[in-house]
């Protein structure tokens, strides 16, 4: 007996046999297990958010992002009352809810919101019905009735919310995919797929770009201990369970590679100014709602020092302009974009025990001559910046080093 | 000063280009009335209702009317953010507002819900902010939260409710035609657009098809006294104003003649039982929301005659199961549908004042040999239930004798 979370994305939902697919799923769900009480949180329809972000470039430039949200709402919209009808159809009792109607308060950061609280009192009277809710994941509500957006990725972070507010036994992501593999199986064919990874990894894992699940959602569920599980809506299998650390098997030292292309890096040359330069670039950023990923910093012998640091592509243009303005006020020599970049990094919670990873990592970039632009590490990773033509060759190279071959490391610590 | 609701039909946002041409327009008027308040109200883009509805259809067989309504009430949701998005792109304020936002209470009818209240304290408040408010049409919220619709052309009792609810001055009905016809140009070249005409007349000219105002519309704006005004989105021109009858500066003897072929009439034989049957059948049917537009009944030498009356083709499938249970019930000797008839009606506020219009009516029928299957009248219109194909010549028969010729009939009264 337990609240069960199970959230479909946009391609399990993406055409009505699937969702057709996805009702009987969870009929088949209930059916074993009668005890459990169901919610189901659902994207919208794989394109549709993008078609609606197209017709509204394709009236203005910039859409405002209060109507930007009111516009792609309609996308989970859809998505609930299609599925509700399903559900409804092979004889479950569903109800579709809005973010309204489930309670979802959020700041007010339109496109890019934070969920405040969840009031789970109309969830909880639908479930005791015997229904099972079906709830609009990636919106909310602001305090005084504005549609909000949580972003992309944002309908995962609804579904661990709501496995937080409602305390779930489990959170089940189904995606188009059968679990976290060591890395992306559409650039290295040798990538396994992890049976577990802890919190930390899979955060390490997301945030790189696993695109599995939205870095946000990890946090939330490592912050609130929601067992997640990511499975696939089309194949039956385990899927991939991410637990705490604690509960790890075996804890090896590279557990996945992972890369992301979708990042662009802004490089400020010969900024003085020091920390405060640089406290008061970052908070203006920070203002605009800009995501930073990785900063490095390059001390020069005069204290004007380079600068870089990657943020979103998207974001790219819109923010050069405003570091641009803020290099210009500052006295530096310039701002430049470069969109042409990769991040590659390995992640692995063995890392804390073991060292010689770092010359590993480097040495299998050197085998083949991939220039490194910026490096950043954590406990448990290593992430560099590289041109972005590299990026697919320096994946396989390092799975292979750390993967295929397992590298015979030092045990220290 | 004054506040002036404009309503934009499926068509007049049809497209991004459109939905630019109807915030120029809305751009045009307020520089011309810079001292009026202005409230916008969006139909769904159109075919994206029916759009909606196939989808849900292409699903489940009978789609659920609480969620049917939440798959419905994305496609105003779309216009009002696009619309408001080309106000702002060329300097208005604006602010999209869905039915939750308005305030506009229903009923619990999905899917043909009725308006019960607006609390117009945020349409004030965005009014005396200096914005334009983009209300969607079409939709409303009941007491508990649900989205309910309003059911076909409920956009336009949207506007009304909002013009009534906030004493507007006008209440401007944008639309693909320059106004309202004396019969459909489509059928008859001819038509001749009508400068004013009645509430009274115009609740005759919508109920039997004119396709310009929804019946409940202009209802509204009858006992609310809104002035309405019907008009082109695309060609400049003064429309028609509905007014009182008073306000008539002459009154024809035939306004209008129109048409409809998308209901369907039922036949119970040799029904028994009197006005207690009757009124067993109509609450029956009125139970099941299903709308009843004539009614004939001929009487028989035993008690036991014929009833026939029409309803919208879509229902008739479900009706008919109704029915045919309720004639087995009564003993009745059977229940039919007939798909292919058509009703085509003329209108005119001066038959009140002029004998005659009957016997020219069947006359131009008779000229033609066109069957008569029902009849109707009141004391502005004669309707007529004729078989299908014989519509447009009927239509093209009628505007002939009553419009183009004006007969010299006897005054009375």
């Amino acid at each position: 007996m337990g609240i069960i979370i199970k959230k479909f994305g946009g391609t399990s939902v993406g055409t009505i046999e699937r969702i057709q697919g996805v009702a009987a799923l969870v009929k088949r769900y209930r059916d074993q297990h009668p005890e459990d009480q169901i919610v189901v949180v659902v994207s919208a329809m794989a394109g549709e958010t993008n078609r609606l972000i197209e017709l509204a470039k394709s009236s203005v430039a910039k859409p405002p992002p209060r109507e930007l949200d009111v516009l792609l709402a309609t996308g989970e919209q859809v998505s609930i009352s299609l599925t509700a009808m399903a559900l409804m159809d092979i004889g479950i009792q569903a109800r579709s809810m809005d973010a309204q109607q489930a309670r979802i308060s959020t700041d007010q950061h339109h496109t890019n919101a934070q969920i405040l609280d969840i009031d789970t009192s109309t969830l909880r009277e639908s479930l005791d019905r015997g229904e099972i809710p079906v709830v609009a994941g990636f919106q909310g509500v602001d305090a005084v009735g504005n549609i909000t957006t949580l972003g992309r990725g944002g309908s995962d972070i609804t579904a661990v919310a709501l496995g937080a507010a409602l305390s779930c036994k489990a959170c089940y992501i189904y995606t188009d995919v059968e679990g976290v593999y060591s890395t992306d199986p559409r650039v290295c064919k040798e990538a396994k797929l992890l049976e577990r990874v802890s919190h930390e990894e899979m955060l390490e894992l997301a945030s790189l770009g696993a695109k599995v699940l939205h870095p946000r959602s990890v946090y939330f569920a490592m912050r609130y201990q929601v067992p997640l599980v990511v499975l696939s809506t089309f194949k039956p299998g385990p899927g991939t369970w991410i637990v705490k650390e604690e509960e790890l098997m075996e804890k090896p030292v590279v557990t996945g590679i992972t890369h992301r292309m979708d990042e662009a890096k802004i490089t400020i040359s010969k900024l003085p100014g020091g920390v405060a330069s640089l406290n008061r670039l970052f908070s203006l950023l920070a203002e605009k709602n800009v995501f930073i990923d990785m900063i490095t910093q390059a001390s020069a012998p005069d204290g004007a020092g380079n600068l870089s640091f990657t943020i979103h592509e998207e974001a790219s243009d819109q923010t050069l302009d405003l570091v641009a303005d803020f290099a210009r006020s500052e006295g530096a020599e310039g701002a430049y974009l470069d969109r042409n970049i990769a991040k590659v990094s390995v992640v692995g919670a063995g890392m804390r025990y073991h060292s010689g990873v770092a010359a590993n990592f480097f040495a299998a970039l050197a085998s083949e001559d991939i220039e490194v632009q910026m490096i950043s590490t954590s406990e448990i990773k290593i992430s560099v910046v590289i041109p972005r033509k590299y990026c697919e060759m320096a994946v396989r190279t390092l799975h292979e080093a750390f993967i295929e071959f397992k590298p015979v490391l030092e045990t220290e610590k």
